[in-house]
């Protein structure tokens, strides 16, 4: 398999993404809204966020909703206002891809494009997006054992990618105190067996906001090499997942707190 | 939603295939195997299971496979030995398509389009089944709650297409003397909240053939409206999926199985 | 181990109760409300029971409970009710026992001692139960793994007990459409590695009553020697479960049915 | 609910046992081998951690075990040898009870009493454990919402005890890479919702000693008042879990970690 550890050099190991580098000492911190909801909304997060010390942006434009009713992103307009989200703060912007069919679109706006947590198995779009020329960010999906997971980024690989990132995000358990059950011993499993960066989403895998600054420093103790969080400066009236939102105030003292961390284990941020 | 039992008249709650009739007194006991190997492999299966009482046939062209390595089906190939194999025994053919792409294609062939465990949150693939002009059978998603699966199929409804049969095929937990864990109350459940037709797959629900009778048997004593297994005139050799392959004798003891469970609840085979 | 099928002979295989016999022809219904709540209500729910063809009581006296302040049952005035319901009935009685220090008083009034899924890992218990002298009902443990079943009922057959009947109840998983998700798939997986008869409780498996019946008639085609449902003639004022709990009518006609599936299979009721 | 934390004033919430203050600004750090094999080896380890910086001993005299046949402890004989590595160290000692007969034997012994996991719905244990005047480390079941694991710690508390301290153990999931899934969301959510001390055995909620370390660095970084783990000598030849003990060498170098770490979250080794 490509994905195994002695597959690749020690120098091959980091995936650059503009100024972010995943694997690296420094942190890659991503920060941004579920949604794109609207051009002032986008912007004002993005500078917010980076403001705080994010070192890239995420926001969805293309959103996979359980209901067919349920709002599915503005779509090409959502690209078109993270450009420009990205040219005030120019920072590097990933964004959600569902279908290949969007895929040039949005591989053309993104800096990096994502595979969600429900596409892990969908083996045509691994392919699609690792033939795309971007890099890859593949979510775990929530029931998929680490096995079948690197697998899923072997087809990344296979497709000719090297530029692919992992993402805990939670797993599907009997408890309902979480939305998901975060499972960070992942972190240290999959850098055992891989030479792939392994970031740590605590928003979706906890799905409460609160719980996300600890979840976020826990993972970095265990060896993330980054987390991805959603920040809404208005998160009770965020279009979607309002309740897992922090705001830019929180996101501020929580990459203060993970600059410490970070410094504990060897790293910054 | 489109899926609520009370938005349906009675008369319209049958999905018609070919000679088999899902949702009606007679069980639709489709057979095939996992995979379409070789054509004589394909026409040998079906005319056993044709012989045996199957009013269905099943078969991959398209696999979906975890390694990238791994056999990915005879594609085209495939389809063209599926045709050939309804011709020879005049049993209408459900197959599973993997991608958009691949769409067209498949319904040409294909009776009834299958969608299978890995792709039910792949909402775009969903959406385009429904409108394929095809009958669609949904697989439910191998960490999705009924709720969720309801959901998925409101995305092939709101496409246009009517005639959508469930199948519960196993989910996820932490036992492993299975491959997943059948969930048979899923079925009453389903029914009691949707006028779609419901049927199992005790093949991959259990992962053993020794345990394909037995929970085709409850299947339908809890009221599913067929079910799905996977037959090989020698599984030992097959392709994918050995170990849960039956054979042309088990099925045929299983029909007649079925058909006392049947009369016991006021249906046929 | 002494649960293994080839150490005893097909005669011995058999564990009676009184006039009811597991894993015979006929199988075997035990009936009745989740909790002793007063004398009355014991016997007016045990004669209804017996009139719609049960052939076994049960009803807890020492109830586990989540709780501290939950009501815990009614404890030395419950098992003399519940002797009294045999007396009325004729039928033999099953009841929990929660702790050591109480098998001396439930010994001697249960023709049967169950031990509940909270305790399948309470290895004193297991030891003392098996040293009693009474049948020993052993429920699953909510995340055991069928091996760890069976190895807990090898520690009531290692203190010298040979009539130990197993019974599938539900195991945790996401699903929440449930109380618990019955896995029946346990019927023939326990059936083929062990001697021990294997009964179903839908009525915690489920936790609905409205999906007892279909479950149990799933549990007698896939291979249960028997059922326990709960039973209550005034489900709305139970002081426990009640929504899991059927009517004596429900289960005077679920009698009926799950003969016609017995019939099937080649038994009776 | 006695375990809320409006009800207990915030110099109330610290647990004291011995030198050891589970709550306070210092982390208990547990350290000891799985089993008491004999009195060389717990004495050897109890120094070898003792030096390396462990503020308490842990050890097992008293052993669950799935199967009847495997080695249940040294019983009596165990206590007695903890009862001299304290002498030796300083430390106290925790150790399981494992049913109500053995509880004044314990209590005699212990500093501080455990109730595993498999135990935590054993109300009974939980009484009388609750009684026996020692504090109580109460570990969640292996399928317990937190919820129900609050719970069952009440039945300690309501039995007139108030020095309970909670310890997440790992989770049953479908995952297989690891023993069980470590729920670190667990130690925010518990401690937003009760006064009582958190610690986490990352021993048992990874199975694998390479796996301790990130995962107790990773507990204390979200909030974990400290951590509980299996080292041994000779890990290899180890009675009981070996795989996942660790070396005194990797202690050593944990605690100088978690120092670090607890640094960087306002807290001391």
């Amino acid at each position: 398999m490509i994905f195994e550890k002695e597959k690749r050099g020690e120098g091959e190991r980091c995936v650059r993404v503009g100024g972010a580098v995943f694997g690296g000492a420094r942190l890659v911190l991503i920060a941004g809204p579920c949604t794109v909801e609207s051009r002032d909304q986008m912007i004002e997060v993005a500078c917010a966020v980076r403001e705080a010390g994010a070192s890239m942006l995420r926001g969805g434009a293309f959103k996979p909703r359980t209901s067919p009713y349920a709002f599915q992103g503005l779509c090409a307009k959502g690209l078109e206002f993270l450009a420009e989200a990205r040219e005030r703060t120019g920072l590097p912007v990933v964004t959600e891809v569902l279908e290949t069919a969007h895929l040039s679109a949005v591989a053309e706006v993104a800096d990096m494009v994502q595979i969600g947590s429900r596409n892990m198995h969908n083996s045509a779009l691994l392919r699609a997006a690792g033939g795309c020329g971007k890099p890859v960010l593949l979510k775990r999906g929530m029931s998929a054992t680490l096995q079948e997971y690197l697998l899923a980024a072997e087809y990344v690989l296979d497709a000719g990618c090297r530029r692919v990132v992992l993402c805990e995000r939670g797993i599907r358990t009997f408890e309902t105190a979480t939305r998901f059950t975060l499972d960070l011993t992942a972190v240290p499993l999959l850098k055992e067996r891989t030479w792939m960066p392994v970031i740590v989403d605590p928003s979706h895998g906890t799905g409460r906001a609160a719980l996300v600054p600890p979840m976020a420093l826990a993972a970095v103790a265990c060896g993330a090499d980054g987390v991805m969080v959603e920040i809404h400066t208005h998160p009770d009236q965020a279009l979607c997942d309002g309740e897992q939102s922090g705001t830019p105030e929180m996101f501020y003292k929580l990459v203060k707190d993970l600059g410490v961390i970070a410094g504990a284990v060897g790293r910054t941020v």
